[in-house]
């Protein structure tokens, strides 16, 4: 049987990329394609590298368009989502690339977007512990920021298995430009970018920041507080995080490795590389996979875990698809591209 | 039916673009996967963006390790694979990736390669005139040279129509690094790449040139000299092959946009582009796709033709893969990546 | 005695690097400087490079802003400058690093800009023959196009001394980002050139050719057509142009590399590289040299000559400072950058 | 009067760095530029953007090379400059670019370095509080590494003015490939590198780990311990380090602004950035400016400082010819580049 799949914002990054692994999916069948401004121009002029689909005419993004799919995915800006998901039927998956339903406190919500929060859907991260469960059969899900995508994989095992200090996160992550989008703004143009590393969203004011305290704070069942530092690096995709914390008194190194290797075992899509060998974002450009690598640092006393994805695959479609795939009982690996795309 | 594939050379960036591919092909099983002095080596530390081959280790390049599979991938060193080839079982099909038999000329080789020719085999590039049938059933092919695929893919079809002049046409190409290889060389450095181009092969030493000036005299019925000029450029794969002949007197300009649409009309992996949009090698970048564009310049009196490949695709691993689909009766597009990973 | 100088379009690539060169120049003072919509915000938002210049504030560009000093840099869209020239004083020496005074023919002005003809300046390319002469004691100067300037010190020598044929040069130039300017455009965001390359104003249509094509047949003292294509390369900076042209019949080889080692022997902004070694663009970024290497290649009977500038620098602001050293009488050298930043 | 300088370790990138500063040194003639395997090389075959220099030859590395200069520079692999500042008179300046002198505790060189502790020379970082002082008439000086110099620089203000927790500071820095040298190693290539980040020395094992600690106890007063994970960013040059430490509680934030300005109020090569707007790499590199922003994030009472520095530059070269301008009494910012090249 095929499933009939709509998608919102394809004249973005977000968008192209769910299309590109769509175009894929062995099971899944592109009805509408929609956009804002872009609406009625072929998609072969704004995803040129969509070959497949290069004659298609995009809509506008509208409740009918959207409507009379089985899956429709939004990559919209936030503060969008909410009214159109309304309007669809309660049995269409409407999965969201943007920030709307991926908060549970309102006031964290409130703080950090400045709107009224519109409710929490299943988080579309299955490799945390017991969401996997949470997609089966889901019909809204949330799919989960970059940053935290790279985060919580990195520190998550640790926390969940009580190993590490709640007070004391310091997360350090460097993204590609594509992460900031496809909007025309001066300090993203290829001259500015090119060579060079900056800064942004410093001192805990990244929308980011909350996301990732939810998700670590649920594993450890406590509150814990980060310290979240994103900077914008040279390349157009990848994200590479340095997560550390501090370990609690009186435990043995050897925990931490095998508490990382034991959460993700069973994982297909994320990977412990063997000892001696750090990650690269090149391991996974292009494809699904989140790969990592820890050190314990005996004088600091920390953990430092160091994660790679690629922001707009695993951090973005990549997890929207992989969700899809749970939420409606298909291979989860289905249409996921498995090998990066290296050198 | 799985056709065993075996991979020689699976320690370089040919190498490891093929078993990218091959990782993801419908009808292939992956044998033998053998390298020089890395043999003994996890794949994994050497192609780590392979996931799915993480654990394979590494056999030596011997006759022994490749017998035995239906198709041999070589991606050796010039001068590498005749003896292999040789030894190997007249059934099997070997796809050599490397130069050795490209070139029909006995001189032509020995003067740009310095040894002894080794004869000729079909030629992997099906697009061409011909040349998909010469395929069909072949057990042994090579596979063209990178820019030799982006340059003859961009003006055979003018040639191949006689609307081009023979003795005057120029190529410059600018190719990603991939494409000079793995060997760790001081002017391949990162720090020497990065925010640079350079020349390099200049006044027609580059040994392509033979390769190119064979496909354009053979479309073009008579002897074509090339003036061709590669140029280094600060990107890890991709080439875009600038193309220029004078068109010959009394053409209508209105036939050379439709002899090159007429000439891949049928092509899956060929794309001209509609009138005002113009190549970008982002377009291809992971896909097996030639795009291109052209122009007429009245004041010169030229077509000039842009065309983009990714030079480790469609420019070997890409041309390799879908030679073997022609050449066993498979699905041409099998295993073959449509879409471009961009941005 | 110090010079006054005032410096409009600030806030630009251009600007910028005029304010760069001049911030070292010994014997000049800075004045106004000044923008169109940026004016009122202070350099060291706009221009953060440029510490020295941090807290100077941004006038207005007009003509009593810019009245009263020895010497006012014009970087403005083209069609601003010649009316403002006009209404500064004729002592006053105005360097136009725009477009509208580089042409002497009116109706390529007209055809490629669209607008009237401005008049010509005496053109601030000093290698080229006779050209320091009429700008020595200049008031008016039109600094050329970055793209002129790296074809017209590559293939002059040739075409000064007789040596090639008129009716059929070919240029590829690649060019660093920052010569598309500081404008956001979708198509110029780091996401999009980073890892990429594409040619754009192909088939004749880019304003540069009619630039190029009034130089090389002024060296030639006869009308030569060039094909001319530019790219867009993923570096910040830096220009590689590859052109090539036949080579009269009866010419020795040996005549070119005499002809160009003789035209630039008492250059010291220009080099011809000892054979064998290569240009690189990263061999002049952040410095005026324009750097070259030549081959004839026989078989084609063509001369192929490979010229690396910086494309702000010796591109743009760099000959306009040359050019103002010459026509005040000052050391030409003096606040030029000599030596390339690399790596 | 004018200083000869001695130069060994020219091919390499510090060494290049080292003479294009010279070079533009209005004090110093440049006499003995030497090197290892390249002695008898063109400089110009090695370092082809330094024009200057094109045709001086390297000479071997030898005390008699180097003797009877006024100033030494040594840019050699660790271990090699102590025996040949040994037997250089006590009245020559010797400056080290390399690591042997740097640390303090015998101990912590031979953990990190394994061989015999040299010796301790003052520091070349005229901006830590006494270090100025220091550096005065001294004929031995050891160059800070580029990661120390970043990192001090981030966080001296706030120890030495007692403001920061000792025990929980943590540093992720990003650099650009020259910091790793010139030698040619697979994962350095352009190929590894362009468009790819990776961490590499995670948990406390690189280098520079115990020098950072040396300089933050000294200011602090006590020992500080740091964890510090260095990265490879996909840019030749620059470092964006992100140093974060805990607040002493009881600490009004505005106390931490106003340290740092009064740290830095007299420099001339250490900017604070106006609130709001925060440090690139682009905006010092070929240039000696160390550029910073703080911000203090509340929630998780944290101090978060970005700073910038040219690696080759302040972390090398620049702070190496700065440092003898102090020595010998010239004009401290003599032959130091003032303005960043950008874009």
């Amino acid at each position: 049987m095929t499933i009939s799949v709509a998608v919102s914002g394809a004249s973005g990054y977000s968008g192209g990329e769910v299309l590109r692994l769509l175009a894929g999916h062995p099971d899944v069948s592109i009805g509408a394609i929609t956009a804002h401004s872009n609406a009625g121009t072929r998609l072969g002029e704004l995803q040129p590298h969509l070959h497949a689909l290069a004659d298609r005419v995009l809509g506008e993004t509208t409740v009918e368009n959207l409507a009379g799919h089985d899956v429709v995915f939004l990559a919209l800006p936030h503060g969008a989502s909410a009214a159109i998901a309304a309007q669809l039927d309660a049995d269409t998956l409407v999965i969201d690339a943007g920030a709307d339903h991926r908060l549970e406190d309102p006031q964290a919500w409130e703080k950090f977007y400045g709107s009224a929060h519109a409710g929490t859907w299943p988080y579309g991260l299955p490799e945390l512990p017991g969401h996997r469960d949470r997609l089966k059969g889901a019909r809204r899900i949330a799919v989960p920021g970059c940053y935290p995508t790279s985060s919580l994989l990195a520190l998550t095992p640790g926390f969940a298995a009580g190993l590490l200090e709640p007070d004391d996160v310091v997360i350090v992550s460097a993204s590609g430009t594509s992460g900031a989008g496809k909007a025309a703004k001066p300090h993203l143009l290829g001259s500015e970018v090119l060579g060079g590393m900056s800064p942004y969203g410093v001192g805990g004011s990244h929308r980011h920041t909350p996301e990732i305290e939810q998700g670590l704070s649920a594993a450890a069942g406590e509150t814990v507080a980060v310290s979240f530092t994103p900077t914008l690096a040279p390349m157009a995709r990848g994200i590479l995080t340095t997560a550390t914390a501090k370990v609690r008194r009186g435990t043995d190194p050897a925990e931490l490795r095998a508490a990382w290797e034991a959460a993700y075992a069973g994982e297909h899509f994320v990977r412990v590389l063997p000892e001696g060998q750090w990650p690269a974002t090149k391991m996974v450009v292009g494809s699904n996979y989140a790969v990592m690598q820890l050190a314990y640092d005996a004088h600091a006393n920390r953990v430092i875990v160091s994660c790679v994805i690629d922001n707009l695959n695993k951090g973005t479609a990549g997890g929207a698809v992989q969700s899809m795939n749970i939420a409606l009982g298909l291979e989860e690996t289905a249409g996921l591209t498995q090998q990066g795309v290296a050198p």
